[in-house]
């Protein structure tokens, strides 16, 4: 792509080391930090403002032209000015003929206006070649260099040459340029910079709603019970004793959740005989916020693993502790060892550690670096294989750790189960559907499907193109 | 989104901003799923097919011609078709004369043909230009645009240009292409997607190895011997007395794994009085593979901590401690406080979290968007010297751990010594040969060595340009 | 794997895949290393030399020549020898007239020379265009692939076009490389590889400063002082208990000062009534090094979790309980369980647990790959909200903690305050000023004026351009 810009430069006179010089319409702040960064970067830039008079803002080695006169000196003009200005624009269409005008603008709303800043920027100025790029970059950014957040600058734009051009400043300026295609991207992009975490909104959303009922459920079972029946305050179990419960089992149900969908994708798959139909929507929306699934539920046991480490330390556990040792002593009786629940015990608690420890290894591997150093197959050993037995361990940690208690009929509180109980049903669904799937009678057919074998040739579908599934 | 970007620039009259067509021959999962990602880019693309007409699985804005008239308008051919259908290319040969052939393929073993696909098509199609690429990229990747695993694009050829060409349009897609020199390369850039943690293979294999035999033998002493000696069933220390046991064993030995090639190479050096001779085999590959064995030894290191945190919560240690008291009470005798005892365990258990800490710390700097980030300097710093400090404290922790057992006849069941006692003989001769190889006497030739001085420089070996190991 | 590609390439009649030659001036370990991965990329390599012989060390495939054979065969010349031995190249002058030479040199120390190596060429050789390229990255890692530590190749030079054929190098060489500017750069570059750890320098005296203030307060009261009125030797305290009082402590004022300096500029321009003047140096630095004090912070916050949590395996713990229990027994009395204090207990740890789990998440966010991935309001959501909700819990888990106790007088000893008290002053008066700042009559003038509105217009400083503290 560099072949034919040093002949640009080889057939210049003299300025064969000088980078073309790049317009900037707007002084406000996000126009005073891109120039400051483009001089720095070896451009030479022309501000174009209504005074055309040099603020001392105004970073130094720039000029201050009016509007018309700065558009005159550059190929691309930088219009780092507000959507409601925009029509200023207007009467200098014919100045801005096959310029390339640079849309830098972002709304304070998603979708606030029905069509895109830069498309509406492209109605204005007819002949003008537009070009989205830079509003997802922080003034502040650019100007302390501290880039913490992202370095990625998303570009659209119709013309190619155009868009070529502002990808190379782009590149200059020590950002990574990531070609969106058409100006039809523009709407989105511009929408880019006001999302907050929307693949997390579900899982999220999703966990507040089982840690409530899980929260209530608890709260009735361990404290009102308690309360109504034996007169203890046991209150206080608020703190860390229910949350300890809905800790594991919200960590257990999410990343249940997490393989089910492609379990349910599988099933689809089997009974349509072809797997180029689109699945419903539900499923796919599902499926793209796995990770985040996992995230979650990794996060909820890890808040689990430090409220049962603090246990020992807490007052209640000590008091019982020794309340116990005490009332052992006085009635002159001592406990002899029990094998069996040193077993249950420890296995249990070997079966969480285990299922943990997986856990987070899948997590570390799900960072952006890390994932990015393996390959599919790796990817897909870990995620997969690896994710499974996370799943298997952390079921069979909970299965051990009800031990006998699920016919003991004590752990029914007015009649409500043991809340670990419900945290069981998802996962060993999911267990025992993956453990059916795995019949060479299922496995075979699914994996000729996933290849590409269609059942019936005809169905179909007609209108789109289909994702290949095949990393489910 | 993207959908008539290639329409606009259809109508446009001057071609200047028109990506060049590229022709795809196959119309399989990822023959279209990477034309699909083309037209997204912007590429007019062209599919060869036998059938020649369009189905509704092509993606929208492509063509379907015969092989013969896709070939034709376009100067590059992705040939994304199995390597068994390769020779219906033959009868293309004059056609494809010229143009640059991407190879897609994959294998489904190893090293599963004596030559590359890309290799063999070179050969089957003389007159083209062979391009390896792709190969490493999942088509449902492509298409749900989710890459979570690597965006990197191993591009391979002989001729510069066709490669150029290729890596243009791999950049264009929003993937990272990487340069691997000549279609020599194709076999490696092939093999790479079926490689599952060649890296972490022998780390894996040695502790699996490590943890059998430490298993039996603590097996032994902890739980055999008591049963044959004092008839006492502990086989629940299987669940985590005597994971607890291995996971620290193991995590010191590998630990010391990863320095003591570093102390081997040291003292070859000084032997030869050279740098610029080959290390043995066995010592390059370990040496390569040391990041990987401390990460497995941090893997055991977590577990060890883990393990030993929840040693309060466990029911046979509730229940020792209970009895021990009312034992005390029985006997009506109270210990003292044993201040020797208190800093014993205190410091062991200090040293312990201190090691830890520091392990930990060096695993987040192996991270690969941490190490990115720092210079060779610090990366040296954090690796070499808190790497040695991690291994001091780790070993000093075992000492102190072992305290006055060692000299205890009564550690010595069978005599079996503690586990524990095995594990420090390779840390400490790590830890004291370092320690003379700090002494100036060989510190001074070491270093002078590592510059590039001989002491006999005919001795320079005449076949192979040699690392400069001066990173050790 | 690619050695004889080049020659193959250099045989071939019609040269457009053709790279250029590249020239290497010295045949030390570096040079040697960097033609070795240029041969691998395609490169023809040409050694220029004193004594113009061919080593066995030298890469196969490179010929060596005289300095001026060399340099007359190519356009780039590395000049990969010592700053000391630069002048040879005065009597070339006149055949490097019009090369592109580049500075790979390092310094032993930073600013060791007034001018930087790359202007000293610049300098020496008039007529040259000299690029400074390639020093941050080892000979080690560029023979062994093995790049572990950055692939940033930073360059700089005045002139674009040279700067532009050594960035297209580094590209193929598989680095990345990144404009610094003019060869005014070459400075600060030359420095990058000596420095170690600049920004933590202040975070980690500091804090190294507070712990061993807080130490000796801390052996005072709780070692000094009950060995002089109560002879009772706790000196193993130093081990455990003392670390894990000051690790808090340094962890929740290190959290504060994070947040210290973004109310200080708010109060700094609110009072000035602009965000156009510059703050003083002080704070810029400050702001600065944010995230490395967060950092910090957390791994005292990780120590403070392990050394809570072996508590109950320490001897002198279990030695205590076992004590009080015995002593209960022996006097026959029973505590009754205390709600209050259970309540106490498991609130302090509970609001523990929860800023801890956020002060990890603020962590993990902090690593570049992930804050990579989000944009600039989530960055901001993260590190602002998230931030302050973690050092509100953080604390009020402090002052839960010290509970009942602030105005018993036995916590003073010798009128020393216990040490958690110190601690809580600064986040208690970050928390209040911020709480302040948040009420509208303070917010809208605030918001008005980072906005860029200014109380009195006139003020603006006139000498330098300012920087956004928007982020703030």
């Amino acid at each position: 792509m560099d072949k034919n810009s040093s002949n640009i430069m080889a057939l210049a006179p003299n300025t064969s080391n000088k980078r073309e010089t790049v317009c900037i319409f707007g002084t406000g702040d996000f126009g005073r930090a891109l120039g400051h960064k483009m001089i720095q970067s070896g451009y030479p830039v022309v501000f174009g403002s209504r005074s055309a008079q040099t603020s001392s803002l105004i970073p130094k080695g720039a000029e201050v032209l009016s509007h018309t006169e700065a558009a005159q000196k550059a190929a691309i003009i930088i219009i780092a000015i507000q959507r409601q200005h925009y029509n200023f624009l207007i009467p200098l269409t014919e100045i801005l003929h096959g310029k390339v005008l640079v849309d830098v603008s972002n709304n304070l709303k998603i979708n606030e206006h029905p069509e895109s800043n830069a498309e509406y920027l492209a109605q204005l100025v007819p002949g003008a070649k537009v070009v989205k790029a830079f509003n997802t970059v922080s003034a502040w950014a650019l100007q302390s260099g501290t880039l913490d957040a992202s370095r990625q600058v998303f570009v659209c734009g119709d013309d190619m040459e155009a868009k070529q051009m502002v990808m190379n400043i782009v590149r200059a300026l020590g950002l990574t340029p990531l070609d969106q295609g058409s100006l039809l991207a523009a709407q989105e992009i511009e929408n880019y910079p006001l999302r907050l975490f929307p693949m997390w909104k579900f899982p999220i959303l999703l966990s507040f709603g089982l840690a409530s009922f899980f929260f209530f459920y608890c709260l009735i079972r361990n404290v009102i019970y308690p309360y109504v029946y034996e007169n203890k305050d046991f209150s206080f179990f608020i703190a860390i004793s229910i949350p300890n419960r809905i800790c594991p089992i919200l960590a257990l149900i999410l990343l249940a959740l997490v393989y089910l969908p492609g379990v349910l994708a599988a099933i689809i798959q089997l009974y349509r005989g072809t797997k180029y139909r689109r699945f419903p929507d539900w499923l796919d929306k599902w499926m793209l916020c796995r990770k985040q699934l996992g995230l979650v539920a990794l996060a909820f046991a890890s808040l689990h693993v430090l409220y049962t480490l603090v246990i020992p330390i807490r007052y209640f556990v000590r008091w019982r502790m020794s309340s116990q040792i005490i009332s052992q002593v006085l009635n002159n009786k001592t406990e002899p060892l029990d094998t069996t629940n040193a077993w249950l015990s420890d296995s249990y608690v070997a079966l969480g550690i285990l299922g943990f420890f997986l856990f987070v290894l899948l997590g570390i591997t799900s960072l952006p670096s890390v994932s990015n150093n393996v390959n599919w197959r790796e990817f897909r050993f870990v995620q997969s294989k690896l994710g499974y037995l996370t799943l298997i361990l952390c079921t069979a940690h909970t299965l051990v750790y009800g031990g006998k208690r699920f016919l003991s009929p004590s752990s029914y509180r007015w009649y409500l189960p043991n809340a670990y109980m419900l945290s069981l049903i998802i996962p060993c669904m999911v267990l025992v559907v993956k453990f059916v799937l795995i019949f060479p009678c299922l496995d075979k057919p699914l994996t000729r499907i996933r290849q590409g074998w269609e059942r019936n040739p005809q169905y179909s579908e007609q209108s789109h193109y289909i994702i290949n599934k095949s990393a489910v």
